[in-house]
């Protein structure tokens, strides 16, 4: 099959929108939650803090008894009662007394402002003391956190789809919420094709190419957020229909790589044409304008290069932001800004995924020969997106550069 | 305990390096290696390509017998043989001969450029031609992949001491290596303490608190890659003290929570001390000067505040690197440049972690009242780390940001 007439990635983006599949929402434990897709938002069952409390370890004290001390005049408090993280006190404060208390513990009735322990002084650091001598003064509601100031009851504390960090784990909890909705991790079935692959090994044979695309592909899938299971198939046009039938119908999403040497036919795409349909094949991007995507038994495929930088590229150009988008996040890594340290190259009408190193300040592209070169994927921390109206980049331009890290599912 | 002499956080690195533990080695297929710390380099043993193969889908041809073809003058080859991907041909091309060769194929003897099929006219698509018309000529060693123009046969091709992603698990399995050395992941015991403390729930009782550090610090501790375990203890000095016990002989490192409630003493702490040693408690930094340090049988232990935020910023700011390099990694988060869009304030003699939130251009601190405020962390996507010398920040000045994202294990 030709690959004469190569579709922008504008229609690209456009198809894949059209064939979106999101996946369906489970209820799972908060503690399992860490970079889960949050499904619904979180409203919470509490004002945060819940009560007026300690922001120190001190004394509460009713601010106006504090007014005028100092280091030369020194006040005295009648200590009445102590009160620990996760007790109160049933005693009211009234002029001239004061309740030790320990940071987070509710303030007392009576009580307007805490009194840091390290502006007091005591006989017998507070445990026996039956008065402070106080040598500084607050204002009040000083170290006092007023109940509801986090959040108030019913307060919308987290919103939907958003991918969950320890943070969020946190405010959901504090919240009250115990379990959550969040969109199911999807399923995605990798199948490798190429009579000329075989196993990691020492010994290689004659046109024999060791299969790294299992491992790579494989685990870019877990960098979406997605599960993958993986199989190999032979480029047989009956095998590879059998296992691609198969797994539309058992997983969410498939992924093939290979299946285009021109003396058998492009084996898969014949075989998604044969009992699915076919949306596109060839794209004008670079690497990898061999790419497919279709659907069989309403499941999405996408087919992808045998030639691992070319597979990668076409992941990250087209792949990862559908596996994003099942889960309902929106891939939109963070571009950083570097200048070019030379001339980068570029061609009109296609959009090019320059594969290039950054530091701190500059960038530069990772020159390589052909699209077999994983090596140059390992040198590279990112890619500079260049697009179809745009012919390559002046040395000394300022770059928007997309960090290899920024695409993971991480936040 | 009076904090009232806090260490720099120079201080802080120079007693976690000199008490830094490594992870012992385990071998592991090289399928389960995404994100592992490679321990030992990696070296080939092939070249890569293992042949000289074709770039290209087209005809493997002698590049002279090619020369002044185009549009007006057409060319003609004899079509003596083809080679599918996986497979190899015995013939060798004489002059006015040619191949029919799939991309990766291995370059037929006697041949020396490729070229594409698009450059070629054939009868029948190229299955059962003879011959070939040609208008358009190639240059010798086009479209070929010189074998070991890659990697050649031992050469290093991943270096020790990384965190693996997909494309390094690509170029090992092309080196042929199926199985590596990588740094165990860490086994972490946290233990969470507070009287105060229930699990989320509607209802709360007075005084009570939700422990949501068991979520926050649990998320983040695997964030560094490491595996976690989470006990609660109640604010007892005899349960604290057998729960350290057990576990700092149970795991690799143990983190606690809370055990700083002035009525009951620094629980935590003192029973590090009885049955360990404390290495420091108190550090110059914000928000969370009460972190602590120690060995229990030569384990190291954390001590963090129970304020989530509090116990957030010590962990982003001492834990996290510690982690990290206890599987051989140093922790680097790359750091953004961004102009302050209002004043930020800082005191000299501490180090700030300040939560902030930056855009494609400006940064801002997100303001919180108090070390309690999650939502602080929610509304934050990274920090601004302003150090014990400098006081605070003008607005416009340009700032360095870490990205949470940036600090987590992943590359």
């Amino acid at each position: 099959m030709f690959l004469s007439e190569l579709i922008p990635m504008s229609e690209v983006l456009d198809i894949l929108a059209e064939n979106q599949k999101i996946m369906g929402i489970e209820t799972i434990d908060l503690k399992d939650s860490y970079l889960r897709a949050l499904a619904t938002a979180i409203y919470s069952f509490h004002d945060s803090p819940p009560f007026d409390k300690s922001a120190m370890d001190g004394y509460a004290v009713i601010a106006e008894d504090t007014f005028g001390a100092s280091s030369n005049i020194i006040k005295e408090l009648k200590i009445i009662d102590q009160i620990g993280a996760g007790a109160f006190s049933d005693k009211k404060i009234n002029n001239g007394e004061a309740i030790r208390i320990a940071t987070g513990a509710p303030i007392p009735d009576g009580a307007n402002a805490v009194l840091m322990e390290e502006y007091t002084i005591t006989e017998n650091e507070g445990t026996d003391d039956e008065y402070i001598k106080i040598h500084s003064q607050v204002t009040p509601g000083e170290n006092v956190a007023i109940s509801g100031e986090d959040i108030k009851k019913g307060d919308k504390v987290v919103d939907s789809n958003i991918i969950i960090r320890p943070q969020e784990m946190g405010l959901i909890a504090s919240a009250g919420v115990d379990s959550i909705e969040v969109y199911k991790k999807p399923r995605v079935k990798l199948i490798i094709t190429g009579n000329e692959l075989v196993n990691p090994t020492k010994n290689l044979d004659k046109a024999q190419i060791i299969n790294s695309n299992q491992y790579v592909i494989g685990s870019m899938v877990e960098s979406c957020g997605a599960n993958v299971d993986i199989s190999y198939s032979q480029d047989n046009f009956n095998t590879v229909k059998e296992i691609l039938d198969d797994s539309s119908k058992d997983y969410d999403l498939v992924i093939t790589t290979g299946g285009t040497a021109i003396s058998k036919g492009d084996v898969v795409i014949d075989a998604v044409d044969a009992i699915g349909e076919v949306l596109f094949h060839g794209v004008a991007i670079r690497p990898g304008k061999p790419v497919g995507f279709g659907l069989i038994n309403e499941t999405p495929i996408f087919m992808l290069s045998g030639y691992p930088v070319a597979a990668m590229g076409q992941f990250d150009a087209i792949v990862r932001r559908f596996l994003f988008k099942m889960q309902n996040i929106d891939f939109n890594p963070r571009m950083e800004k570097r200048e070019a340290e030379v001339k980068i190259y570029s061609n009109l009408g296609r959009t090019d995924y320059i594969r290039v190193f950054a530091d701190d300040e500059k960038v530069r592209s990772i020159l390589s020969r052909g699209s077999g070169v994983i090596r140059s994927m390992v040198e590279a921390n990112g890619y500079i997106i260049v697009d179809e109206n745009q012919e390559g980049i002046t040395k000394g331009d300022i770059v928007d550069v997309v960090f290899f890290e920024a695409m993971n599912w991480n936040k």
